[in-house]
């Protein structure tokens, strides 16, 4: 939490509970508020969908369509259950089943097993809550997902790392930790490992095919006095331009014991209708909807309703597909101009996905992107950026690599993303100029020179 | 939580948090699952809004007004912000101000002191999480709203309570409680009172005038070295048949800083979009925001925009009218019928709401409503409702009154109140009949006799 407000002298302050007192502002939310307020920056920041491509027409038919239907209209404006529409329940089974290419008996679900939520955030969120209590130990990748490292750090969670490279989530260096942290005793404290096994946030990282089977693999052999979860959350799953298919680590535990896939409509269809569902093994999903009957009784019933049209009448594959084209276009052209316009400097690279809204930039380890460093560079420049401290967790240390960036061109118009990473080059060469001798080339230091200033 | 699924032998059973272990499923999630699987039985159990009020016709004109405007389509179907749509917020405001007759500043409110949440009930749930540790003290009056009762206690509050009598919470209670959780030492635990102030669910009571401004006293009062809140949850305040329009609890707290107030549209308008708003203090509002940021980032955008527009263009105020004219007959239907169907017998008497859902009974000592009680009996007879036990917390010695039931004619059809309080009274005559010294009429006992069973 963020300091108090100010209160008048005489007023005690509230008393917060330890949750509250270990939770931070997410600093997404800043972000987004920033681009919300300053239309004419070039947000690669915010983790937004492309405005451009919802799909209004196909909304207003389907609520239509719901709303015409007397007794269908008042079901999606009554009360849902918990769990969530039995309808949707089982559509969003049969897609899990077309994307792995497997039955539901091969899968080891049923519709009992999904759970429809407010996005998969608020399922990541209650598996979260269920099962770590202060200091129980939560493994992630590292950079991962900063939204989810805080909410598990909110929960009290000791969030341990291991490292990505080109293949996602260094599993084996998970066999290591999950060794080490066995050789000091602490093995009852793991609760799961999470994992965004596509297109990650925010690398765009993906994890390769013999590493999923391999994942389950590890946390079998450490599931021994309580069984160790693997946390899925395949929100960009769908977002695949390029490349094979890959299962999900889910479809590797027929049994539905050891994986909970979260999976959302945010991102594949429109974040406004607020709608995700999680797979989950029995006995987890007891406990999640004891909490959800808590949070809120169960998501809305009307997006719900959206959201199985949406599924059954065909428009969210055509949505899928419109957004692949667009998005697709983009990443080609992020990564295009890239290529063409930031300078060549030792340590200087960035990720190439094939999927998903998000180009993960390593800079040399001399130049600070965070807040403090080139990021008012930047904003004074016109393009906003997430700095990649947010998605990192201190080393033994406490050190914080501060040379990353994650670019999202998601919400950035197609036409933008070209000039947004001219002027991102243009404050990188200068950043580059300010930190002692300089690695870059002399036509670059001729362009570098015609800025108008730098941070 | 309740008991763990069955898992084969060889896997090792997960390892769930503290908060997992203290939640117990919504008794309210079963008889609602139970309601739906059979619709003949007469329902006055689930909390359910009236199906053939909802308004279908209106959610379709609205939808469509949104979805075929392409920005604001758009904007409906993006992320929101976290606090919710500002044209909601400001909506939300305007309405508390002609509820309380007072202006925004008269009440110490502006926009930014209200969140857009899912329904009430994650206002309520993350309150109680900013400010409840495990061992702290929340005052609640007895019976309360069940399902947050147990929110409560799973997060770990200890809910001490004061009774309740037609004027609603005794709060010189609260007064007496309060001083004597002083004397003990433990003022520093306290951290709100939870009072639902209009048309209480389950007796359907509400807080007298006098009551509200005395309440927000007594807070102050003990509000030594950190603040104690009041929490005013008002679902039900649109739902008034009779009687005079009260000002909120908040009204008299013109410096918001010692009243969170939590409103809803799942009552007055649809639950199917799942909208509710709250106006909280500063420094609670920062807790709430850096929480709801962890759960789900923000409600649902289109709901959002349903709820503004219905407020904006009136068919929110005119779907309050409908229900209100079906409803107070629904109530009075539900009044009389029960004065012409129970059975005179000392201790049988019922409350008289003004508004709202529910009216609550009250039936001599020796019954138990619960469900080992006649429950069973009422369900065979083709009736539900909620046993009174769930509503109450335990005395000092342990001890939970069984002999109330909390009847909703909510989502009962108009037609069926009658037959269902005759199914009801016929089950409590036999009751009566089957617990020692008869208390019931000579013509009573041969109308009972004519009852083919009793559990």
């Amino acid at each position: 939490m963020s300091s108090q407000a100010n209160q008048s002298a005489c007023i005690p302050p509230l008393s917060f509970s330890s949750k509250a007192t270990r939770t931070r502002e997410q600093p997404i939310n800043a972000l987004i508020a920033q681009a919300m307020a300053d239309p004419e920056l070039i947000n690669f920041a915010a983790g937004l969908v492309d405005s451009h491509t919802l799909p209004v027409d196909p909304c207003r038919e389907m609520a239509q369509t719901i709303l015409s239907d007397n007794v269908r209209g008042r079901a999606a404006l009554q009360y849902e259950t918990t769990i969530g529409l039995p309808e949707l329940r089982r559509a969003a089974l049969r897609h899990v089943e077309a994307l792995d290419s497997k039955s539901a008996t091969e899968l080891g679900l049923t519709p009992a097993d999904f759970v429809i939520t407010n996005g998969s955030q608020q399922s990541l969120y209650i598996i979260g809550d269920v099962l770590v209590d202060p200091g129980d130990i939560v493994i992630a990748a590292n950079p991962s997902y900063f939204v989810y490292t805080g909410t598990l750090q909110s929960l009290g969670a000791k969030v341990m790392t291991v490292p990505m490279d080109e293949n996602g989530m260094d599993v084996e260096a998970v066999d290591r930790l999950l060794a080490r942290i066995e050789r000091e005793g602490k093995l009852d404290r793991v609760r799961f490992v999470y994992c965004t096994s596509y297109f990650d946030n925010p690398t765009g990282l993906t994890l390769s095919l013999d590493r999923r089977p391999r994942l389950l693999e590890i946390v079998k052999k450490y599931s021994k006095s309580h069984r160790i979860l693997i946390l899925e959350d395949a929100a960009y799953r769908e977002l695949r331009y390029d490349g094979p298919a890959l299962p999900s680590i889910k479809s590797f535990d027929p049994t539905n014991e050891f994986t909970a896939i979260a999976c959302t409509f945010s991102k594949p269809f429109a974040p406004g209708i607020k709608t995700g569902y999680s797979a989950v093994p029995k006995d987890l999903m007891r406990a999640i909807l004891d909490q959800k009957g808590n949070h809120d009784f169960g998501s809305s019933s009307l997006c719900q309703h959206i959201a199985m049209e949406a599924m059954r009448g065909g428009q969210y594959a055509e949505q899928v597909e419109n957004l692949k084209a667009g998005y697709s276009k983009k990443l080609r052209t992020m990564l295009d101009s890239l290529d063409r316009c930031m300078p060549k400097a030792d340590g200087l690279h960035w990720t190439h996905p094939t999927g998903g809204l998000y180009v993960w930039l390593t800079l040399p380890s001399s130049i600070d992107t965070s807040r403090q460093g080139m990021f008012a560079a930047a904003v004074e420049a016109g393009v906003l950026y997430v700095p990649g401290v947010y998605c990192f967790q201190p080393d033994d240390a406490g050190h914080v690599p501060t040379n990353h960036l994650r670019l999202c061109f998601g919400n950035v118009p197609a036409e933008k993303v070209e000039p947004g990473i001219e002027k991102l080059a243009q404050v990188v060469r200068n950043s580059l100029r300010g930190t002692g001798p300089s690695p870059v080339t002399s036509e670059e230091h001729g362009r570098g020179a015609r800025a108008t200033q730098s941070a």
